[in-house]
């Protein structure tokens, strides 16, 4: 098909969804992807036991409707993520297992890490998801980095600590690499911080037999072959009032109009021809991706539910800084996922795996004690050096970007949509937003072809 | 010549005289050029009357030597920014006419901003410029943006108001959008602030006869149409140990090295093969450029000299916000040069043509006199509209970037090498920087080929 209705690119769950839900109203679809497999952010891997784990994005939250629906839907189960037992959380070598709140902080910096928590969600329950921008002091709350906010609220080094491990958790990104009011916005977007942060009735409840990478695997097979094209790296995008142009790896697809679901710092390296107007232009230079290097380590058995622990860890003195069980759900084998993120990452990245392995090794001995010390496998994924995302878990907004730029975030130009999880009111930056972008773009353009 | 030594990306100042080294040194060069001219940010432009003004980079200092001498062995002349009588500051309504160091100022703002000053130079004095990363306290400069830093330092209104106009009059960005350490390092390599911002022995100082752009005109002439190549937008770069090749608008030119002159927002949009590692990814993802529309206000004479005015202005009320007097060395008319810079840009770019040139009007009326009021012509360029330099005056970096990705700024990979005004350390941003960078990085590889 070279003449379609609707080209879109990116085949990842922001593309998928938006293809399905075009076919749906029977619109004619090409999906051009870049990479040799769909699924984008998400992906799947493989232990040397021939264990299923997600290298990219895998927990869904019970309120992240859309994502848990098209799971139901496409015949693909969930179950728990395992979290029974204590957390442990180290802080300047000391290890402190946890089965409150505090997530084993002192008593003071559990208070004062809950305290700047309400202050932060009082400041966010004020913000636009539509338009951010225009929410009530938007210009103070963006020319402030979150960093700078928490150093002025609090001098207690182990809260700080704390946001310091937190704030990389959820955006492969330090505070200081965001705006205060990009903060809110997220943290909003998703439903505030406990739903962010938590794993029963959190963000992180629930996974997918198999991986959720299965998701745009079933969702492209549904599509099928003649609509999803694989290593079709897109060049340039010829629009005008008539229609669109799609040039790719030297085939060319003509149509109505354009969805593009990559993430913004990759949607700008496209050629647009004519060239797209400065405030798009700026936007896209200015939503770097996060830094992350996903890693799974196997052992013989999840041997730290014995010992009492959840496998939940926080561990504000090591790179390798968050780690949740991740075993299968018929405990034939027990692995850890943990992560190295925003400027931990940078720093790992410099190292060899092996150099990788043995400190993501060595932080587990220290959080889970000796057993952590002899894995069956090790499994990792840096996502910075994949070509076609640069980065994970998304794109973020630095100081100035939201209030001067924000509203060339989703707006079509000409017959070019856009979406992807960056565009996202809604669950911003997750698999569920991936989804809702990629229905509101396909609704923006049937919208368009039935005027 | 579709096999030479060394191919150059971009034909500015910093890609000609690269090749130009090269040449000297009897090696084989092709300059690609996207552009259907050459000089990158700087440009020539007319206004109605046939008078020569620059759209683009235009002034140079004294210490700018390595540009200065380049210019005098080219043949150009060139002859001193008028720069007799008062200059103006409008301030809450009122404009200030001042021939002191007060840059009109009430005396108290005066005092506060110079004290600021001196301590941002105590800082920048410890800021190492080849490698900012190293500095002392690096970390704690790096994650502070300079806006925080002012707001900590004064609670002064009008030496805030001072500083918000003369940040974006240098880097055509806000002060929230640059890591203090950006800000130190860039104050450091042009030789501190009264340098930077100073007319007589500053980096406004002088002039040249018929523009800048000739600079890179009489460049790529001397170098020939056979070496240097308009309209040739660079597609990929494919690289190996072997060598490198280079695909442009359907043709393909094979090299030894490859030097890419083009800013680092751009430089990342290029398809390598293979791709490049995260951290130069990562780098480019985190340099946005300048948003600045430069405007040029011409007049039957330079009236305000009468009125005894040098033509500098800064307003501080209104978006155009920097004024000089870019009047022909003749004297045969007047005129007027001055900026929507950062946050101005970007609203201003919203405008029309006729509303900018409206405002402009305006603003120079305020500050010179209804005589400001009939202009006989006006001339602008957006420059964040431009297809390839999506921003001027340059790029800059952002809270955690230089400390986290600075060593990439010019670190070779594999035959690609790097320059361009954001690569130099002496200099950084201006025409003086790119052509040391251009030196520095033909010197590079001229290296590489003896040994």
């Amino acid at each position: 098909m070279t003449e379609v209705d609707v080209v879109v690119v990116g085949a990842g769950l922001a593309g998928l969804t938006a293809a399905r839900a075009l076919r749906a109203e029977g619109r004619t679809v090409r999906v051009l992807e870049a990479r040799d497999r769909v699924a984008g952010r998400t992906a799947g891997g493989t232990l040397a036991n021939g264990v299923a784990v997600e290298l990219g994005g895998q927990w869904i939250g019970r309120t992240q409707t859309e994502v848990l629906g098209l799971v139901e839907e496409l015949g693909l189960t969930t179950f728990p993520t395992f979290d029974t037992g204590q957390g442990v959380t180290r802080y300047r070598g000391t290890v402190t297992r946890y089965d409150d709140v505090t997530f084993g902080l002192s008593f003071e910096a559990a208070l004062e890490a809950g305290r700047l928590q309400l202050e932060l969600e009082k400041l966010a329950a004020t913000i636009s998801l539509s338009a951010p921008w225009t929410s009530p002091k938007a210009a103070e709350l963006d020319r402030r980095t979150l960093d700078e906010w928490l150093r002025a609220n609090t001098d207690n080094a182990e809260a700080l600590a704390f946001w310091a491990t937190v704030v990389p958790a959820l955006f492969s990104a330090e505070a200081s690499e965001m705006s205060l009011l990009h903060f809110l916005f997220y943290v909003k977007s998703g439903g505030m911080l406990d739903i962010l942060v938590g794993v029963a009735g959190g963000a992180q409840e629930l996974r997918v037999e198999g991986g959720t990478h299965q998701i745009c695997e079933r969702l492209a097979a549904e599509l099928g072959e003649e609509v999803v094209t694989l290593n079709a790296a897109v060049r340039s995008i010829t629009h005008d009032e008539n229609g669109v142009r799609v040039d790719f790896a030297d085939q060319v697809v003509t149509a109505r109009y354009v969805i593009v679901t990559i993430p913004p710092t990759l949607a700008g390296r496209l050629d647009y021809r004519p060239a797209l107007p400065g405030a798009r232009d700026g936007l896209t230079q200015q939503i770097p991706m996060g830094s992350v290097i996903k890693v799974q380590i196997a052992y013989p058995t999840p041997f730290w539910r014995e010992a009492g622990l959840s496998g939940f860890a926080f561990d504000l003195d090591d790179a390798l800084s968050v780690v949740l069980d991740n075993s299968p759900s018929d405990g034939s084998c027990g692995v850890l996922v943990a992560f190295f993120e925003g400027a931990h990452a940078r720093v790992a990245a410099g190292w060899s795996i092996g150099e990788r392995r043995a400190a993501a090794v060595a932080s587990l001995t220290e959080l889970f004690g000796p057993q952590a010390a002899e894995p069956l496998d090790y499994l990792e994924l840096n996502w910075m050096d994949e070509e076609f995302s640069r980065g994970c878990y998304g794109g973020r907004l630095g100081a100035g970007v939201w209030t001067q730029y924000g509203a060339a975030l989703s707006a079509p130009i000409g017959r070019i949509h856009w979406a992807g999880a960056e565009t996202a009111q809604v669950w911003n930056g997750y698999m569920d937003g991936a989804v809702r972008s990629g229905r509101r773009a396909a609704a923006e353009v049937l919208d368009r072809m039935d005027s």
